[in-house]
């Protein structure tokens, strides 16, 4: 199906139907993202106030077949947000939509338009004593509504799971324009498809979503913080068996660190203070969240004895202030940071099932090996088996001296996950950069499924033209 | 699009492609629903040992135009599994597909084909030191596909929320006979739209579950259960809360019962022992289960004393031996079987926003009221907002003696939980039974959107036709 440009007819008909103002230039700040690695194409920029509005641009673009960019707080990794080829598109940004609309701190449900700042959302639930637990590195600028169209992971999934889980309802506008006004506040609602996570993680190919009803949690009484030198994955995965056997769902975060990551952080950043007088091979940094009456210090010290007893853990240190738990964060939260100094040849964003992650990092240590003189930044998610698998330049070498390989390293990568069963994409999403990789990778049948359910959604293809599936 | 009836050609042409066994006839056992108000076609049954087989099965239909109804353990309460009009239908029975294919307790991961019962994939957890928390009256007859089909509840959603939470990854086949292989071990995997969340509720209008990745849990260490006879529904609320912000996730279930369930079992389960005298207006059963170092006996007797202090509670027992916590369960879960016994004019499985639960209470009472002499049994899952809503004769009349108002029941409580927020099916589904209730309280931009899915992944609208959408 072809689309169409932006041109004056269309804006013309967009300006008599929306209030003054709501249109306006699409400037670089809407058609970079974080990598650089795309620029999208001047359109027409829209910034509704509401969810009428939104659906009188999406009614006027599925009529006139123009293309409609979603735009969120603009961090996603995967160029989900530019559109770099084809016509000129309607970029829709929901930075006025961006209300805490109103906190249920009875029924833990917090209701926030698309725009609201997830740092915001998780203030607002903070206000009123509980918490929002999605938590990532980008919350200062990504917005709910963004976080939502691309299932965002984070830090805390293991506990309370992926932006999906924390979604009850959703006000959103479809590909037609019609509006669903699907602000579920109910825990349990079993009268049809599940629109709701059809629309989560489909990245904004299937509509736009325009407000959310969020499930907030009780704040946990007590937060301790721990980082354990670990013998190796395996022995990790073993502590952290022990410590759900012993805390169930207490344990909020299990982040897995290598070497590299610690040398990187000296490299490019020795303010950041490290705990350990040589950088260990491999540490984890457990969070524990507890009910009253439990003393996280006191089980991360059980934990700790038990795991050097069974010779899983050789070291380690407990927080016993919250500025020594802020320092043993800013390791964890300055890696990324660390990588983009050092500049990565290929990066990963990858899970696998967990009982396979030791041996994933052993195959893969070996075959990009045999591809040359690299260095290798695995950290992440664990409890999740969700890692960040970041392929470097050897020592003294740069990023383009590699330009040459970036091809094959990622394809080695992508190719082992797929044989031990995992997914290439964990919590980034598919976005543009990855829509060749799903083709390869993605189950054939599933794959044709999602195209029948957005051929049946938006038949006319505007939303988000490019991303996730092949145009 | 019309469908035909299985006919000799038919049978003869899936005996030919398939082994000798699977076909045979579609017995009374097949074709009632246990409240007995659908009774389904005779058509022809199958028994498939493979999703290879139900491939086969499905392709077959989908040339013929032959209605097919899929079967799990037959417990539904909404008709789902009967087809009571139209063409003589291909009926599928998954329950020779009943094996536990494999536990990995490490990762927390489960994989069973469809037809296994929900107990003994709850024992194979067990028996690996993991919990599967589904759980429900029917679990010693239900199977896994059907519940996952139904997007299942129970006791323990507040914790662990429903069916499609407990799930990561399906094998499924689609209307078209292909085999989705998407038995995902994963937690993380943001590669495109959510089909598993979509097929999970679906009712098997959208094809056939044929195995899944469940999600397990970490066996709490210890374990605790009260009756606190509270002074109303909103101290019970107000009791959830105080309980939630010291014990986090620890409570696993919160139950309300009201003073006419109690009176129903002494009624007619004179045998179940009540703990209390006088049977309380309202009370509400709690269970624990708590991390180690915790004990619950000593979390329930400060929170009794808590809600104690505020007014909540009124009286309460706490259970010292797993003796007495069978006792107290036998409460909650004998109440549907008195239910049965009195026979109910009018039986509703509805939840609404949980802050709004008192007042839908009151209101609910005086329409009731309104209508005639009534006696109302209203309980369940306070902590999901989900509340049995069942209302029947008065004392020493029948359910014969109201048929003529049975219409006006339903009605009266379907819009009151329609102007309140809430959902007229929170846990049981559509099935056929409450097709036409979604029709006129479900959004309609939301059922146009499930019709053009239904179309898309159905075309020639072969699944289980009749259930969830209008034909």
């Amino acid at each position: 199906m072809d689309l169409n440009s932006v041109d004056a007819d269309f804006i013309a008909g967009l300006e008599a139907d929306l209030p003054a103002g709501i249109l306006g230039e699409a400037d670089h700040r809407y058609l970079e993202e974080p990598r650089g690695r795309y620029r999208g194409q001047a359109g027409v920029l829209a910034r509704p106030q509401s969810a009428e509005q939104v659906s009188v641009l999406l009614r006027a673009a599925n009529i006139a077949r123009v293309p409609v960019v979603p735009y969120g707080g603009g961090t996603g990794l995967v160029g989900g947000q530019v559109m770099g080829t084809g016509p000129a598109p309607l970029v829709i940004s929901m930075e006025r939509m961006n209300a805490v609309r109103v906190v249920y701190p009875q029924e833990n449900v917090l209701v926030a338009e698309a725009g609201a700042i997830l740092a915001d959302v998780q203030a607002a639930a903070q206000s009123e004593e509980r918490l929002f637990p999605l938590s990532l590195a980008s919350e200062g600028s990504a917005q709910i509504g963004g976080n939502l169209s691309t299932n965002a992971g984070g830090v805390n999934v293991l506990r309370y799971g992926n932006a999906r889980e924390l979604c009850l309802g959703l006000e959103a506008v479809l590909p037609s324009g019609d509006i669903w006004h699907g602000l579920s506040r109910l825990r349990k609602d079993n009268t049809g498809y599940d629109l709701r996570g059809l629309l989560i993680g489909a990245e904004g190919t299937l509509g736009i979503i325009t407000a959310a009803a969020l499930k907030l949690s009780p704040i946990p009484a007590a937060t301790g913080t721990a980082l354990l030198v670990v013998s190796s994955p395996a022995a990790a995965l073993a502590i952290l068996s022990l410590a759900q056997d012993r805390l169930g769902e207490g344990i909020s975060a299990f982040e897995l660190i290598h070497r590299q990551g610690l040398q990187f952080l000296t490299e490019t950043l020795p303010q950041v203070r490290q705990p350990f007088a040589t950088p260990p091979e491999w540490c984890v940094l457990v969070e524990l969240g507890l009910a009253r009456g439990l003393d996280p210090e006191l089980a991360l010290a059980d934990l700790f004895e038990a795991a050097m007893t069974a010779g899983h853990a050789l070291d380690g240190v407990i927080a016993q202030s919250e500025a020594q738990r802020q320092e043993l964060w800013a390791l964890r939260e300055q890696i990324p940071e660390a990588n983009r100094l050092i500049g990565s040849v290929s990066s990963h964003d990858i899970s696998v099932p967990l009982s396979a992650i030791p041996e994933f990092i052993l195959r893969g240590g070996v075959r990009i090996e045999a591809l040359g003189d690299f260095r290798i930044n695995c950290f992440g998610h664990l409890g999740d088996g969700n890692l960040h698998y970041n392929v470097f330049p050897a020592f003294g070498r740069s990023r383009a001296d590699y330009e040459a390989q970036r091809g094959a390293v990622k394809r080695t990568v992508h190719d082992l996950v797929h044989e031990m069963g995992g997914s290439i994409s964990a919590e980034h999403g598919v976005g543009r950069i990855k829509v060749e990789d799903i083709a390869r990778y993605g189950d054939p049948v599933r794959l044709a499924a999602m195209q029948a359910i957005k051929q049946a959604l938006d038949p006319n293809g505007i939303m988000n033209p490019g991303a996730v599936l092949r145009v």
